[in-house]
């Protein structure tokens, strides 16, 4: 059955907390993702909290991006969710997992949109689907 | 086993298209679910597309809402994203799935960093995270 959209839940375990600390690569490490994966980027919002974390979002034509930190134990929680064919959520994990320094990454991929009506649902009007 | 943060996947069939396509409403909408949740805003995108669609983020100091639309299914997919005990992810739900006419609305709920390490773990600092 067809789905809308893929979403990667990426639970990233032993990162550099240091990494996971500095705003500036949080943000370049999230937009390279979003660009490599090969997503149109429309805006984006990162905040540093103290004493410490980052929490990132990305707003994309194919869905989003978002990124949580907690340097203090070396974890991030981040989120790929795109649409259509002409981008590659796998390839932003794979670059946010290298960036963040993350030795034990888990990824945990979701259908989104399945469900979606099957009167509504035309495959003419899916191709017409954003992304 | 505690977690660092609550993830509601909100996927909503049957809504109405009218609505889904009306940027300041779903923008409105978003940043409600948000407030009425306890969240505090740091910052939003949102993103209308032609010929139909919206997509949305919002950075919120407990982690973030998203939402993309369909309007020509009559879908949206939506995610609240919460950390800390002042945020009620469900409120921000219930909003959203009033607030669109989404008649058929499927939540489900993740628990985000519940593998973090035990040895950096600690009950101490995990109340001075974040939310």
């Amino acid at each position: 059955m067809n789905a809308l959209g893929i979403h990667l839940l990426i639970e990233m375990q032993d990162c550099s907390p240091i990494l996971l600390d500095n705003i500036d690569h949080v943000r370049n490490a999230m937009l390279t993702a979003a660009r490599e994966s090969g997503a149109t980027i429309l805006g984006d919002k990162f905040h540093k909290f103290s004493p410490q974390g980052v929490t990132g979002v990305i707003a994309i034509a194919e869905s989003h991006l978002t990124v949580h930190t907690w340097p203090e134990y070396g974890f991030a929680a981040a989120d790929v969710f795109t649409c259509g064919s002409n981008c590659d959520p796998h390839v932003a994990a794979s670059i946010l997992i290298r960036e963040l320094g993350c030795r034990k990454p888990q990824i945990t991929e979701i259908k989104r949109g399945i469900s979606v009506s099957p009167r509504l649902h035309k495959p003419a009007m899916f191709a017409a689907a954003k992304g």
